[in-house]
């Protein structure tokens, strides 16, 4: 365990750390550390709603999150040498839920994490048109393996990693990336949920900047939902333990930034808050290719390495889905589409077995289930797939000519 | 080698074997064979064009293939008692290439297959915009390995696999599909590639079917270019030999048809005809769910179970994509926007190395790439990731301190 | 498929082939064929004994089976420019049992195959103390997968595999073999089984060699059975399709020859003909490292790189052995009695579950089970573990508090 | 990370702890804490030899280790109700180095580890006829994955295991071992290295007995070193995290220890202390099944099966032994000897590459190799197999034509 760069103390709100984080993207965000390439080091997060959500039985603390303070993220965190134009070459040594004397507590990340629903109010999520209300699944930590009392029947090796990490904008970017992202609102500005999420000053924090600057950053700072060209919340399961990125650099020093670790997620994360949410640890490594975007065409997005020690399955039930909607509307090669199909096709499946239709969504958000496009060009339907290993269920979901094990499989924890 | 209930001289098309196939989807179209649960049967594929392409080094044949003709399906293939409701139970035993005296010749199959990028004016492939002409790839076989003349520096096992298989719709069913595929190409009629294609009478080919029957089959037959209710056309690379699938069966004796058999393909298979496409062998083992449709909730499409013998890889250069087009304009969630930025990034990579676009196109078609639908619900911005596995090239492509490996890597056939 | 360069028609003897092959090890027998380096080729085997057994519910064929004509080898080839000092590379493109108009017979290897334990008066097995009797187990192919009708609730994936090829040895090499192997037998000369086998003169089959050099390979040509420098008897599992193996090179063109192809095999092969044995084709591509040898430190055993396309299994249940025998003797780091121990704990486990021990061991030695050095270096017990794939079964094998699922599960064919 | 039973500090020695460990095996240690079924609980552990070596560039350390005091065992642990008879079900949660403030540190485990040839005259190694003197390596760790400046050009992802659990024995199982034990001594009571090792008052350690007790626990306490029928000093490197592991209870409360935590090792642990020792944490959960012994057969050796998140790679080079020795002598289905010549066989092809014969020893002690009984039936030559991965080397070690990257590797530390 390498020296912790930033740190974060679970029982206070990431704006009242020693060192406060952020929560919007912005270049001129203060830098809150400092390292060397070739170096390692800690840095601690908080869970990235910080913490407004509870290890209890109710949903009504996801139905009424504030998302304008989302997502609380650590750092920036400045490497020496840095230039625009370099490629962050960035190691994932390690990463976990809380450590040491914080291990136990209230806060997710503390033994224990949360997958949520969002209210279609609220942003929703991938199915909100079929799931339009908040539900919640507690998890609790065993090692590496995650069981939840609102799951029953189920039980999983975590595929543990940061949801979010990046570099920060240049100015420029950052201008580029309001501007489309307002015309897009534009085209439907009274859309629920929105299209996208323009600035917004409210719950701003722009870590230790004060007055003018913070105030800048409050109107300018890009909301830290989307995945842009400096990384940002990709969501991608895959940056594992040993995973390798190479984030572009847009500002002197790079100024990395992160946080909203998950204990597990499946591809596409969709119920929105999907993955295993928690406050943690993650151990860096970083270096520099100088020149890297120019070099290797890296100029619109990371790439990476992922690790190589993902929990292996090798049995999964696949399911299919098309660009075909419920009501038989056929939409041209959309891939988003197909795989809501596919992951609908998975809950009613899940459902024979006694699982409530929000269990099922829950459980598909956060095991380590594979979304594969797999056909994109066979006009006029995209098809999509996605893996369910059948291991993490503790009875036989496979098809069978017996018919399914129904049981009562309780249920996921509501809003009332 | 089980029995071959299906069989095919590959020096004929098609439309002149003894038990002429079909390639459109209808109830009516008679049964080649008929077998019984619990029996297991080999059945001989036609490349899906009917053999139009050649092993030479012009992409002429591609520009001007004629997609009335496709996809040339083997069967239908009734199953004893299989009823509509049912689930009817695939095994895919084993699959190859063309076999025994037929192992050598002029139709793709026998001892090599090819990848084409089709021409925008022939209904163009993922990335049509960017590479609208027509180019190809030649590949030899060996064993399980598959070599290109057109694509230097690359060598890997094929994930063999079939792109289409699927039941008869009911006469209800295939109603449904025309009905909402018209409706689709109404929104934008004259579009170059079109928005999907409606029944057409050229070229239609109903099995055994003659005179009235054969006029009405290509009067309502449903185009194969798309996966739907009865399976068809994924393109699911995962197919491959060891795995189950399960069929919703839509008329009595189920009806099994199918042909597309691919000796690799990477997720999407991007170029259109992505696959390394050949004629060849599939045996199959068959059973039945008695009313599994209903008893497993699973109506709208087949699911499956992948084999255990894909070729294993663990090391992965990853690239992501997100829905952000390249002149900035910023759409809501769409996946296939994401897997086309990552498909860009990708081929941009690869250009570092020395390969032409058309050549890094036409691999990551083919080879065994994975595309993963990461994240779905971080609005405006879907976010899609593609894994290209790094020992498929004979040099070194994870990007160092020490540039990329540049070499001439010579280039696709094209078009002249 | 490439060019079969060596031919069998599997309904003759070995002996009676248009162009014989061998059963010894000899310098001097004549080349089959000769086949360019960079070329690929076909090599069609027997199975290992020459067809002596069939496909039916006894054991007598296995009892009284003749080892004095194992094992007929398809051979030698040579290789053009080949020279001692050399490694000869081969790549296995593919194999498989018997195809085309050879698919179905009765020989092993037309689309059945069959995995014996000897008796303890014909060379027995790993467990010839406790099991000493011949029994038997047939096995049908389905595509990849194989079942047995000795065998129920237990159906695989094989991992196809040639148990015997190798390099002929040159005259020195082949004396000194004789030689070693000769003071091993003076040890204990009336052993039964015995501790060697020296050169035999009857069923000695010397390739197309007549007169007296047929009568000199007969007099010192070495016994196939085990494994030495140029290769031979590895029976390892895992020279799999796409494995690279490099063959030291001890005479002018190599001259490779082999055999024994294997259905499926796990790791130590303990009932003898543990393997499910078969007759077939294999295709290989060769090429040369000049002087590799010594330039590689290659020298005394082949080395190889395992093919990427084995099947792949994610459970298993682990039997664990060390060096204590039965009677609580103590063994000192005998990883040998570690490893017979854990085949007898595992024995012992699947009787539990209804198997007899006969089907237990013949289980063992044929499934795709992994059998590991763990520890040799813990005076002075040697710990050895077996790992047996849980999704080979179709009931649950894994202990529990309800105890195991007994149930009658027929018996393996014996002899009377 | 669950409640802490059995705590260390890595600044004492194991006697000096609040409550001490021990180093023999024997029925009355007493408890040093109590658990329940179902519960989970944390086991601090010290490195086997209580931290006799050190972070240094001199194997002085490892030459002249004690090893009286070995190993050094965190428990016993009580399990409430468990009978003779019963399986203890212990599942391995998580394990690593130290943690929290004692990450940092002089023993191994704080930060670092190390790999020890032992000196021919301190017990040797596998290896120890051609490699007798005492050798070192010194590891640092990142996150998962260990580096060593006395093995540049490596680096590689731990298997993560403990060496060493078991419960105690009873009396009679205890007396059963010294006199097999004894026994084997007694055929050659003089040799260098010794057969096995008796009982020894010296440095003999019995927990919190004291007196008579411990006096009797030092005289008849039986050795730590071999693995035995309460499991013990497995050494099998796929106790990774996620195992589950079943154990014969031979005592009232079954009376779990352990320790000897190894960060990485290959299978054989060939140097003897050829694993990365270090000291650390392991979260266990327990639990029971009920007569369990008798029920599923499991009597002599416990049975496990393996966690699913060890470390994947895809390509290995594979080195084969057989039972010949070094001056031909042939040894009878040997597989000790035949692993021992695959080892011999790999450390000679790894000094074509400028390691020398230690480091390459160290190497294929410490990295994630396989090691394979592949074939034992063949008589006279057991043949084993080694694979190693080829991912754990920045430079290309597979063989090609053009020889291989010969560089200055620097050497392991010696003793002088």
């Amino acid at each position: 365990m390498p020296e912790t760069v930033f740190e974060v103390d679970q029982s206070k709100s990431m704006r009242d750390q020693a060192v406060p984080g952020h929560n919007r993207w912005h270049p001129d965000i203060p830098l809150a550390t400092m390292v060397r390439p070739g170096s390692e080091f800690r840095v601690e997060c908080r869970e990235w709603t910080d913490a407004q959500l509870g290890n209890n039985d109710s949903a009504n603390d996801v139905r009424d999150v504030d998302l304008s303070v989302a997502h609380m993220l650590s750092g920036p965190i400045g490497v020496e040498g840095a230039e625009p134009g370099d490629l962050l070459v960035v190691d994932i040594l390690d990463l976990g839920p809380c450590q040491g004397p914080q291990e136990y507590g209230d806060a997710p990340g503390q033994g224990w994490g949360y997958t949520g629903i969002f209210s279609k109010q609220n942003g929703g999520g991938f199915l909100t048109d079929e799931y339009p209300d908040a539900a919640k699944a507690i998890w609790d930590f065993h090692g590496q393996v995650a069981t939840s009392r609102h799951l029953p029947g189920v039980r999983y090796t975590g595929i543990t990693h940061p949801g979010l990490f990046g570099t920060a904008p240049s100015a420029e970017l950052l201008a580029r990336w309001n501007r489309r992202e307002q015309a897009l609102i534009d085209r439907d500005p009274d859309r629920v949920p929105p299209l996208a999420l323009p600035p917004l000053v409210q719950s701003s924090l722009g870590g230790q900047a004060t007055g003018s600057l913070a105030e800048q950053i409050a109107r300018e700072g890009a909301r830290t939902v989307p995945a842009r060209e400096n990384g940002g919340n990709h969501d991608i399961k895959n940056f594992t333990r040993g995973s390798r990125v190479y984030y572009p650099v847009h500002v002197a020093d790079a100024k990395l930034s992160g946080g909203d670790l998950h204990f597990s997620q499946g591809d596409g994360e969709i119920t929105f808050c999907g993955a295993i949410e928690m406050g943690g640890f993650i151990d860096f490594g970083v270096d520099l290719i100088k020149g890297g975007m120019e070099t290797y065409g890296v100029t619109t997005n990371p790439i990476f390495m992922p690790g190589n020690v993902e929990p292996r399955y090798s049995e999964f039930l696949t399911f299919i889905g098309i660009s075909v909607d419920a009501d038989d509307t056929n939409e041209y090669l959309d891939a988003t589409l197909a795989y809501k199909r596919a992951c609908l096709n998975a809950v009613e499946y899940l459902k024979k077995f006694g699982y409530t239709g929000e269990q099922a969504y829950l459980l598909l958000g956060s095991a380590p289930i594979e979304g594969r496009v797999s056909g994109v060009v066979d006009i006029p339907n995209a098809c999509c797939s996605l893996y369910l290993p059948t291991a993490i269920f503790d009875f036989d979901i496979r098809p069978s000519a017996a018919g399914p094990a129904k049981a009562d499989r309780g249920m996921s924890a509501v809003a009332g």
